[in-house]
C-alpha cells in the first residue's frame, strides 16, 4: 500500500491523483471489513482521535465516529455548544488544549473556510477537514467518487452533472476537484443565482436546464437546497426551484439510458428530489452513506501512517 | 434459553406471555453479571447499536448505554438536537442513513406514538422502543414486572394499582399489558381528568380514591405528574393533586400490611410522593433503576439472537 | 504506593500533605504512560465512571474522559441540559439513579458550592469534585502544583502569585490550600473588588500591584476574568483591567529573572495576558493541560483503591 503525499486531509485540491487512487483502493479493502460479521480491525488501537465539530452535523460525525471505532481508535467528541469557545477562547487555543492532552488526530468541522488549513500548519496532529464553511468537504467527494466507480468503473471520460445550489455547497467544489483529477468531465447546473461566476475558470461546463443536464450526464449528483445558509431575497422560492430544477422519477425514466442518481443528504424530499426519484432504482444514495464509513476508515488509516 | 416470537421490541402488546417470561428469566442471569466485580460479558462484541433519541432522556438513555457497554457492543449516540432532523430530513431517511453505516440495532425514543412500529416494518435492523409519545415504554414495564417478581414471586392474582396521571403516561399502558399477560389484576387510580375513558375496555379497574387503591393493592406503582406534557386548564393544580392523590409514609404505615411502592422516576418530591414515602422501607424505586440495566441487557441480547 | 486518607476528592482542604505527595508521585508515573506510544493501562478495566456535568465544560470534561479511557474504565457522560434535572428531579435523586445502575465513581461539576460534599456523604460511590461553583477545583490545583514542581522542584519556600479575579475563581482557593500544604508562600493580586475580604485570614499576602507581584514571585498563576460570572457594576472595565493588571512579555522579560507563567485556561488573549506573554518561553500553559490528564489518572486510580 503506497503512502499519501500529505499529512492532513484539508481538501481535494491538495491531493494528487495518486493520493486519491490510494484512498479509494484502501477503502475497497475496508468496505470488505465492514461487511464481515466482525466489523472491527485493530489498526488504530493506540491512536486517540478527537472529533471537533464547531458546526452541527449528524451523518458526518456519526460516519467518522463509526469509522474510528471500527479501526479501534479511542474517540473523544467535542462540540462547540457547551464549550469554552463560548467563553471567548481562540480556535488555536482550543485545539492546542485538546492536543496537549495527547490527541493524535483531529477531525474538524468549522463554519470558516480555511480553518483546518490554518490549524494544520500550527499543530503536530493530523487534521482531517470534515467540512469548512462553503469551501471543501473532501471525504464527501471521495465517497462520491468511490460510489461512482463502484457503479461505473474507471471515471475517465465519464460525465458528471452536479445539480442544485452550487454557491452554498462545500460538496460541489470538492467534487469538481476530485472528479477532474480522476479524468471525468463535470457540469454544474442550477439557477444562475446559485452558481458562482468564477466556476467557469475551473474548466467545468455550466448549465441552467436540468433536463439538458440529465440528458448529457452519466451521473447526476443532486445537492440539497441549503435553506439554512441562504439569504432569502436572491433565491427562487422553494416552489419555483422545485418546478424548474426538481427531479422526479418520470424524468429519469424518460431518458431511456442508464443514469446514476446521487445526493449527499439530508434530502429535502419534494424540493430537489421527489420521493419516487430518491427511492428509484437509479438512486445510489444509501450506498453513498455506506461507502462513507469505508472511505473515512481509509483516510484515517492512511494519515496515521504518515 | 428459548427465543422470542418477535424481531423488535415495539410494545408489550406485541409480546406473548412466553416472551415476557424469557426476558425476565434472562434478566435474572444478567443481574448476577452486573453484581459481579467484573460486570462485562462479551455477548454482543460484534454488534453496533445506535441510541437514537428524538426526545430528551437521562435515565433511559443512560440505562440502555450501560446495558450495551456491559454486553460489549459498540455504541453510538444520536440526539435530535444538533442533527439533520432540524434540516427537514424525514424520520425514515434519518434512520436509513444510520443503518447504511451498518448499525445492527436501533434503540429509539420518539414523541410520536407508533414511530418505532413504522420504522420496524421498513428497516432490517432490530428496533427497540425506548418510549413513543404517550403510547408504550416496554422496557419500563418489563423492569417493573421484574422488580415486582423479585419482591412478590409469581404475579398471578397479585393486585397492582397504577396511581397518578394515566393519560399522559407511556408507562401506564405498557404496565397494564405486561401485568395482565402475567396474570395480575390491575387498577388505575387518579383524577378523572387524567384517566382516559377507554381504559375500562382493557379490563382494568378504575378508581378515584387513592386510599381505597392502597387498601386494595399489593403494589402501588405511582406515576409522575408529567408537568411538561399537560394543558394546564383541565388539570387539578399541583397543590390539589398532592392533597387528594399524593402519598406519604403515614398512609402506607397505616395500612398495616406489606405494600410495595414503585415509581418510574423522575420523582416530583412533595407532589405525587412525599420524601418520607419515597425513601421508606416500602419503596423499591432504586431497585427498579438497577433492574433496568439487567432487563435491557436481556432484551438486547435476545433480539440479537433473532 | 501509599493510600489516600480520603474516599473522595472533594477539595484540597480535605487532603493532608501526604495525600498530595502521593497523588503527585503517582501522576509522575502516569505521565510516563501517556507519553509512551501505547498510552493505555488496564488499571480500571472493571470500573464504570460517570461524568456528571451540571455546568458546561470543555477542557475539564475532556481531560477527565481521556484520563478514564487511558485507565480502561467504562465511561458514561451525563450533562444537565437534556436531562431529568429540568423535569424537577433533586440532585440526590439524579445521582442515586445513576448509582443504582452500578456506577463506581462520579466525577461531578456543579454550580453550587458544596454539592459534591453533600452527595459524598449520602452515596457509596467515590466522588471527584470537578469544580463546585466558586468554591474548589481540586484537580486543577493538583495539576498546577505538579506543573510547578516539574519546573522548580520542591515547592517549600517558593513564592507563588495568583493574579486576577480571585472572587469568582474556584481555582484560587484550591491553589492556596494546595500550595500552603506543600510549604509555598502565596500572594493573591488583583483589583480590590475582585479579592474577597476574608482571604487574609488564610495567611496569604494580598497585593494590588501586578508589577510588584511579578517582582516578588517565582511563579505567576494568572486567572481568567470570568466574564460570565460577574456583576458588571463593581468591576473595572475590561480595558481598565487589561491596563492595570494585564501582563505582557516585556513585563516578564524586564524582570531579569526566571519566572514561570501559568494560566488555567481558557485564556482571554489581550485581557489578562497578551498573546506574546501567553506564547513566551516563560509560559507552561500547555504543560498544565498535558499534566492534567496524568494528575486525573492518578486521582481516579488512587480513589479506586480505597
Amino acid at each position: 500500500m503506497t503512502k499519501l503525499s500529505v499529512r492532513h486531509l484539508l481538501g481535494i485540491k491538495n491531493l494528487n491523483e495518486n493520493d486519491i487512487q490510494t484512498i479509494l483502493e484502501t477503502a475497497t479493502q475496508f468496505k470488505e471489513v465492514i461487511n464481515r460479521p466482525i466489523k472491527k480491525v485493530p489498526s488504530l488501537r493506540d491512536i486517540t482521535i478527537a472529533n471537533v465539530f464547531f458546526e452541527n452535523s449528524t451523518r458526518t460525525r456519526l460516519s467518522f465516529e463509526l469509522a474510528e471505532k471500527r479501526l479501534s481508535a479511542d474517540v473523544v467528541n467535542f462540540s462547540a455548544s457547551g464549550s469554552s469557545v463560548k467563553k471567548g477562547e481562540t480556535l488555536l487555543d482550543t485545539v492546542n488544549n485538546i492536543l496537549a492532552m495527547k490527541v493524535d488526530m483531529i477531525v474538524m468541522r468549522h463554519s470558516s473556510p480555511g480553518a483546518p488549513h490554518y490549524l494544520s500548519s500550527r499543530i503536530p496532529a493530523n487534521v482531517v477537514n470534515a467540512g469548512d464553511g462553503t469551501h471543501e468537504h473532501p471525504t464527501q467527494a471521495l465517497l462520491d467518487a468511490f460510489s461512482m466507480r463502484e457503479k461505473l468503473g474507471d471515471l475517465t471520460g465519464k460525465k458528471i452533472a452536479i445539480i442544485g445550489d452550487i454557491t452554498h455547497s462545500r460538496v460541489a467544489l470538492s467534487n469538481i476537484f476530485c472528479l477532474q483529477k480522476l479524468g471525468a468531465e463535470v457540469m454544474v447546473c442550477g439557477p444562475s443565482t446559485l452558481i458562482p461566476k468564477h466556476l467557469g475558470e475551473l474548466g467545468v461546463k455550466i448549465g441552467h436546464n436540468v433536463k439538458e443536464a440529465l440528458q448529457w450526464c452519466d451521473v447526476a449528483n443532486v445537492l440539497r437546497i441549503q435553506l439554512e445558509r441562504q439569504q432569502i431575497k436572491y433565491f427562487p422560492s422553494l416552489r419555483e426551484y422545485s418546478l424548474y430544477f426538481g427531479i422526479n422519477k418520470q424524468m429519469l425514466d424518460d431518458l431511456n439510458k442508464k443514469i446514476v442518481l446521487m445526493h449527499p443528504g439530508p434530502i429535502n424530499r419534494g424540493v430537489e428530489l421527489t420521493s419516487d426519484a430518491a427511492d428509484s432504482k437509479h438512486s445510489i444514495i444509501l450506498n453513498q452513506v455506506e461507502n462513507g464509513v469505508a472511505v473515512r476508515m481509509a483516510v484515517l488509516y492512511l494519515l496515521a501512517q504518515q
